[in-house]
C-alpha cells in the first residue's frame, strides 16, 4: 500500500513544483526585457527555440539576446516599460507543457501630464500569448521555451485561436 | 507514526491542487472571455452560478454563455480586449472556497494613434472581484463558481468591501 | 528508505507551502490598500519592516498603516484605483525569500469620457518592486516583509537593478 501511495505522492508533488517552476519562468520574463537582462531573457528559450511576435520571428537564443539589446527596445527601455503578463494557464504533459497568458505593454508617457498633473503611460499593446516548453535539467528553470508566440488583440481570428487553448476539456 | 504523516501530507499536498485548480480556473477567464469561447467560459460556472457585474445579474450557465455571445461583448472582442485579472487571494475550506483579485478590460482604441505613433489600448474599466467556488468533480476545472461578483473601483464603499474580504485573519 | 523519501517530500511540500503563503501575502497587497485597509495592509510587513517607494521611506507597521490613512492615498481611494501587481518571481532560502515583480497604479480619470463614451482610467504609474520577506509563525501569512523597495520605471538604473534580481543563476 504506502508504495503505492508514495509513488502517486511524489508524481503529484513532481507535476506542482513543475507548474511552479513554469510560471516562475513566465513571471521572470517581464522584469528581465524591462531591466535589459538580454542574456538571462534569451535563456529562459531553448537553443532551438522560436519567439514568433506579430511577424518578428526569432529563432534561436542569439535571436532574443538581440532582440533586447536592438536598438527599438533600448528605446522602450530608456522611457519607462513594462512588460506585463497576466498569471498563466499552465498544462504539463510528462516532459512537454503549454501556457495561455495575456499581456499588456505600458510605455511612459511623452508630453504633457494627464489631468492628475502627474506623468502618466499609455497601454501601448495587448496581446494573445502561447507557450510551449519542455523539460530541460540543464536549465536554472527546470524548463525552457520551445515556442512563444504573440499577436496583437486587435480583432484578429489568429489571436482568439492563441488564447482559445486555454480551453480545458 | 508514518500512517499520520502521510495522511497529514495528503491532505496538505490536496489543498496546494486545490489552490492550483482554482487559480487556473480564474486565469482562464479572460482567454475564454476575450477568445469568444462563450460554452467553455460559461462551464467555469455551477450550472446554478450567479455572475453579478455592476448590474447585470446572470444565475445560469446559459446566461453566462448568452453574455460571451451579446452584441456588445462581440464588440469588444472585435475591437481588441483584455479582460485582465490580477492574482487572486485563494482561500480553501473543503469543498468551499473564495477568491478575491482586481481586474482591468483594456480596449483597444479608435481614432488617432498616441504620441508614439502606434495605436494604443484604453483602460475603461478597473473592478474589484470576488468569488465563491465550489467543489466539483463533473468540471474539468474540479472546482466551479458559485458566484462571482464584480463592482467598479469608482470610490463605491460596495466594491471596497469586496476586496476586504482579502484581509486574512 | 521511506524515512529519507518521505522527509525530501515533506521538505518539497514545506517549499510549496512557502512559496504559495508568499504568493499570496503579495497578492493581498493590492486589494488591502485599495479597500483602505490600512491595519490589515500593516500587518504585511515586519513590525520593523522597512518600504522604500521614491523617497517616501516608511520603517514600521505604523508608518505603512499612516500611509493606508494619509490624505492622498485616501485620495486616490475614493476617486478608484487598482494597485496592480504582476505574478512575482519568488525565492526561498530557508526562513527568508526575495520576490521580484512589475507594478502598476491605475487611477480613475476625471474629466471627459474617451472616445468610447465610457469614463477611463490611466496608468499613473509603472514600477519596480522587489521584497525580502522572513518567515513569521505569529503573522497570520506565515510571512513578512522586512523590505519592499519600489521605483518608477522612468528608465532609471535604480528601477532596472531592482528588476535583475529576477535573474536565475
Amino acid at each position: 500500500m504506502t508504495d503505492t501511495v508514495l509513488a502517486d505522492l511524489l508524481a503529484r508533488v513532481r507535476r506542482l513544483e513543475d507548474e511552479r517552476d513554469i510560471a516562475r519562468l513566465i513571471a521572470s520574463y517581464g522584469p528581465l526585457v524591462d531591466a535589459g537582462e538580454a542574456h538571462a531573457a534569451s535563456m529562459l528559450w531553448a537553443d532551438d527555440g522560436v519567439y514568433d511576435v506579430e511577424g518578428w520571428l526569432m529563432t534561436s537564443r542569439d535571436d532574443v539576446r538581440a532582440m533586447v539589446e536592438s536598438r527599438p527596445h533600448r528605446g522602450l527601455i530608456g522611457r519607462g516599460c513594462v512588460h506585463f503578463h497576466s498569471p498563466a494557464v499552465i498544462h504539463v504533459d510528462g516532459d512537454e507543457a503549454t501556457a495561455v497568458c495575456e499581456t499588456l505593454l505600458v510605455v511612459r508617457r511623452n508630453g504633457p501630464a494627464g489631468d492628475t498633473g502627474q506623468a502618466e503611460y499609455s497601454v501601448q499593446r495587448a496581446g494573445a500569448t502561447d507557450f510551449t516548453l519542455r523539460r530541460d535539467a540543464d536549465s536554472a528553470h527546470g524548463w525552457v521555451i520551445s515556442r512563444r508566440t504573440t499577436r496583437l488583440l486587435d480583432g484578429s481570428p489568429e489571436a482568439a485561436a492563441l488564447l482559445s487553448r486555454a480551453v480545458t476539456d
